[in-house]
């Protein structure tokens, strides 16, 4: 029968340090027109990355497929959908996107959408004839806050934990 | 030179479903007092489990350790801290949690908290003598759910994808 | 203090099945010029594989990128070493990717290598000048599998769990 | 259409160091009677950890419980079955277990069995009544690891990676 934590010596020496990540001290990327990011965590043990997502009323997410990784995304505000599928996000959506996904995400009213995204792997866009045109992954996301952050003469925050 | 999306056809016959699952057709399950949760998925092959938390202003979540995974959570509304941290979360800040991470979870203010969170591995809950009193992994909250829809009356949705 | 596990009803009733696969009931599936892969797993929910990689005396797997997911490798027999490293692989080592490794396996000695690999995210082999010329992910190797399975008239196992 | 690999900058400056880990440079921990393990890496990001097991012939590990995590195993030599199965594992067999798994793992034979684990959440060993007797995760088998090499008076490898 077990009674006291066991290994509590261990954790308090070697345990890694929690993280509190405020989202609002840290910009909104451009990622497209009508598109903005917003990095919470870049996990390179693993290769995934946490965002905010943000797409203004009547605004578009290219043709992608996840390769590689899943994506769980859960909606803050507003309201989109995938062109492919039937069913509407909206505030308090969770939405799970399995490895192999393809979607196009539309935000058809005037609202913008905020969404929390976790994703893993690599995402891919695709032209009308399936033909890849371009491809991002933790480092590309990384590079692209590290390189805003530059022109626009931010320090970015350590979102590597 | 890669054009083509490779691997679609594999992709089309043998891919899993995406998901939407949408928060507001979940009851709020009673986790303790001034507490409730409200299960988003029951990720049965990894072990993991997403939730919605909510306490009440000035309620709590009694001192716990996670043991064997890591937590993420993301604030929707409200303010709350653990004890044992310096840093206050609030609508938008990302925590991270890492394994082995100890704390007691309190909302000071008036205002009720709600917080998204990913869970793997277990909960342990601690007295103030260390003993472990309860544990909580994805069967148990799982069977919360069951268990209060069954009381309730109502027809579970299935969260095990 | 706890005593009982917690769940067990909800374990014996939901939990999934485990798996016991032999990978001498598997062939082997051609890769490339003295490279060959036998599957056994395909994780279509976190789009992981685990695969055999044999690769014969002065044979070499060319030079690629691991884009999105971490790469687990455990030598079983033979010798072999990326030539961007210094560290030689042998029975009983263990090797750990990170996310965005690049490098070329190469087996210098005369005899056959078989090693064991969990892999997530995509593989990208590269051209001398960087170009991405072909693509793996969990969908291209179980394609290559069923194709292969196919042809040689062998009944594939579903190593989708 | 895509050519180069993108963000290669960004993953030279930053993505992490790969590892390749000698299991021959590692002692033989005992964890029981007849049976020791030999740890390879220690995640402590994820709360996974990987390790070698040995069990000697007429060896057993107790009945217990994988609780918050999914188990991964390969034999590298050596027979060996769970009690409570109709499946007997061989060299080349792989072991998926999924969270919640309850087995005893027993050595039938004369011959050392040698398996490869890979590891997550919490191991809980049972008694005959369903009762907890001892937990295991990440930092408890990093402890009797640290611990077995302070006694032997052994420099302990830096498995935290």
């Amino acid at each position: 029968m077990i009674n006291k934590v066991q290994g509590l010596q261990t954790i308090l020496e070697m345990a890694l340090p929690d993280q509190a990540i405020h989202s609002d001290e840290i910009p909104w990327v451009p990622q497209g027109e009508r598109v903005w990011f917003k990095p919470l965590r870049f996990d390179l043990v693993n290769g995934r990355w946490i965002n905010l997502l943000k797409v203004s009323g009547g605004g578009k997410v290219n043709r992608h497929r996840h390769s590689g990784g899943q994506v769980l995304g859960y909606v803050i505000q507003g309201s989109w959908r995938y062109l492919e599928r039937t069913w509407v996000a909206r505030p308090g959506t969770l939405i799970y996107e399995p490895p192999g996904d393809i979607h196009t995400l539309v935000v058809d009213g005037a609202e913008d959408m905020l969404t929390l995204f976790m994703l893993e792997g690599v995402i891919q866009y695709l032209d009308d004839d399936d033909n890849i045109i371009y491809q991002d992954d933790v480092f590309t996301k990384m590079e692209r806050y590290l390189n805003f952050c530059k022109v626009q003469n931010i320090e970015p925050l350590n979102l590597r934990y």
